[in-house]
């Protein structure tokens, strides 16, 4: 008997069909003699529609009255936006029941998994198991509203967007679970975005540090919150999909520590991200101190630095800088320069939001060499260029313009030959 | 400074807009330096679709397995309805703020307001004060969700159908209100419906036992339960609309303990309910304990026998009965005495659901004469029959056939001068 923790993001419990899909796959776990808890999210759609109720009303002034003043409302988004798990956990209880399978719904407070008080974007703290246990003696299925917890206040909170796998692997964690599965719509991790490359293969296995680096890169089957947790507790993940036909092989991509396998290929994905944008700060003086003066003025605004380079401008004692930020932060980036310009020193400054970084990644570049090489003599054989280069133990990432990202996408896919097994 | 608890219905809520127009009803009442309690019932419209949900998997009968094999799921249905007042109350609490009031939205197990077990449709048992209170001595107004509270099981339990009514006046009782105010989609207690006599007055005032009744008889402003709740504990109710104009007289009616001005009326309303239905037991041995067994098959089969009469027959040592039961019970209770038939001993069964129960209601009754004489005198005139009479000390009910209802309302508001003040 093995314990697992069953995880269902908002596609797959979408609608009453899917809901009673879903409890067939929980059905057949329970049937196999494993205890099981599941995670669900809200209904798609569902939480989109309670956070519009929200910002209609946090947009109104009335009476001269204007946001700070009455104070943030992150609380109350929180027990709002927290009742589409809500329904789902219920919804998925009553269809379990009625398939012959015990089963109750827990909401996060009647766990209780405890957070602080950042109210819209909760860490958890601690998770209690005992009340959990005692309902698996009973052999009920543990159905838990994801998402959700309570802070030191009493009341609800939320983890932020996409907290339902960080749900999911905490309480694998808490639980001791053998297992944390994650059903999604697609049915495993691949080499690439396959709607790019018709030929990314799904990978069998993957390595933490992997699935760290290509979450964090923009590949986005997986949070990376979630990724770090598992990797921390030594939680095997596996990826699966809840679209699966009957009867169909549904092996997925297991996420875990690396083994001998994953360290002989070089290369394990591709991954690319169009949420950059890139800054170029001319002719700053060339002095120390000036770039740590740069990130001050950037953090200080709360935006955070990617991808950053120097170069040597012709002019004398004068470099450019240039540096990548989110594409939505960017505006405040830019903002904030020009605040500082007569402080940090420099000429002008030029910003570019069509820029996508692509990166490589793969635990094997750590005992091979001419891995870069490769890289680079790939993208200037069709042409494209690299504005700013980043690069750790297992990944390396370029800037490109966004114009070639698929184009630079197939190039690597095929020159470490990710299509063959 | 008074403390006051004000409840707004499904349709006060239905949207946007009107919780915007909530929140000011509510911000006028604190800048008049009241403390205020709100309770909420769910945005119209959201409940019939939680429970669409429910219904629909509560349904399913997968691999043999039946409701019975699965267990009951309403404490599943609790969680998942109770979501509804849970969202009202957040967005209630935005809107407040965005208006400059301080404003806080609590949830039944926040409270706690706890109830017994008997999800979906909990009795109240106690009510903590202890928390609310310190809210208001910091100046907040609690937005409190309706219609739900903690079982001593954890979990989340409703109070039944129109229990939001209820909530708010145990509230108000528990935090020793001055009044509990209840905004609807009416104006006030009016001495019929509206619908049926256009001269119908709204009363300034009226008697709880006088409320009582007329919930019990059919009108549909107040819930019966509230209405015992606050005559028990003399909290004064008052019942207003809350889709006044703008700077219009909107005084409501209040209801509470009688006093002369409403000792002097004679009859206060006429009430009516389409509700009911009438059998017939042909030749029922006239013998003691006949009309007990009766009775006793009715409660056995969960059926109330509301209205009930005996009739001499022509044959000997014989009588027909006549009694009414809900419409919606009328099947159950034929079947029900059709198998009990040799046991009870009668020749045959009428049953007819084409019947209305028209109602006169007023304290004034007690202490007046004639007052049935006019009733029966107005009814004779339009020639319309009377099939079962039922009084108390306050109130006289006939049975009629439906046909005529309208014209019985008219001709006994009418009779009782009830358009003059």
């Amino acid at each position: 008997m093995a314990r697992i923790v069953m995880k269902f993001g908002g596609t797959s419990v979408a609608n009453l069909e899917r809901i009673r899909r879903v409890a067939d796959l929980v059905a057949a776990e329970v049937a196999n003699g494993n205890e099981v808890a599941v995670v669900v999210s809200a209904m798609s759609g569902e939480t989109n529609r309670l956070v519009g109720f929200v910002d209609a009303l946090d947009a109104d002034r009335v009476n001269g009255h204007n946001q700070s003043m009455g104070g943030p409302i992150e609380d109350e988004y929180d027990a709002i936006v927290s009742s589409g798990e809500q329904v789902t956990s219920g919804l998925l209880a009553i269809a379990l029941r009625r398939r012959g399978v015990k089963a109750r719904s827990w909401l996060g407070w009647q766990i209780p998994l405890r957070t602080d008080m950042a109210h819209s974007s909760a860490r958890i703290e601690s998770i209690e198991d005992t009340k959990m246990n005692e309902a698996f003696s009973e052999g009920k299925v543990a159905v838990v509203a994801g998402f959700q917890g309570i802070s030191d206040d009493g009341r609800i909170s939320t983890l932020g967007r996409g907290g339902s796998d960080t749900s999911a692997v905490a309480l694998a964690v808490a639980l001791k679970a053998d297992r944390c599965d994650i059903y999604t719509d697609v049915d495993g991790i691949y080499t690439t975005d396959p709607r790019i490359v018709p030929e990314a293969r799904r990978l069998n296995r993957i390595a933490f540090e992997e699935m760290l680096e290509l979450a964090s890169l923009g590949a986005k089957v997986l949070q990376v919150r979630s990724v770090e947790l598992a990797m921390n507790n030594n939680l095997p993940i596996r990826v699966l999909t809840s679209f699966a036909k009957d009867g169909a092989d549904n092996p997925g991509t297991l996420v875990c520590h690396e083994d001998e396998t994953m360290e002989e290929r070089i290369v394990s994905g591709v991954a690319y991200s169009r949420d950059e944008a890139q800054i170029t700060i001319l002719q700053l003086e060339d002095t120390p101190g000036m770039v740590a003066k740069v990130c001050k003025t950037m953090s200080d605004a709360n935006v955070i630095v990617d991808m950053i380079v120097q170069s040597i401008s012709r002019s004398d004692n004068a470099a450019n800088l240039t540096f990548t930020v989110g594409k939505r932060d960017l505006e405040k980036a830019v903002t904030a320069l020009e605040a500082a310009k007569s402080d940090i020193g420099f000429e002008g400054l030029k910003s570019d939001s069509n820029v996508t970084k692509v990166s490589i990644v793969g635990i094997g570049m750590r005992s091979h060499t001419g891995v870069a090489q490769t890289m680079f003599e790939a993208l200037a054989e069709r042409g494209i260029n690299v504005e700013v280069i980043a690069t750790s133990e297992i990944k390396i990432s370029v800037l490109i313009n966004a114009e070639y990202t698929e184009l630079a996408v197939r190039a690597l896919h095929s020159a470490f030959e990710l299509e063959v097994g």
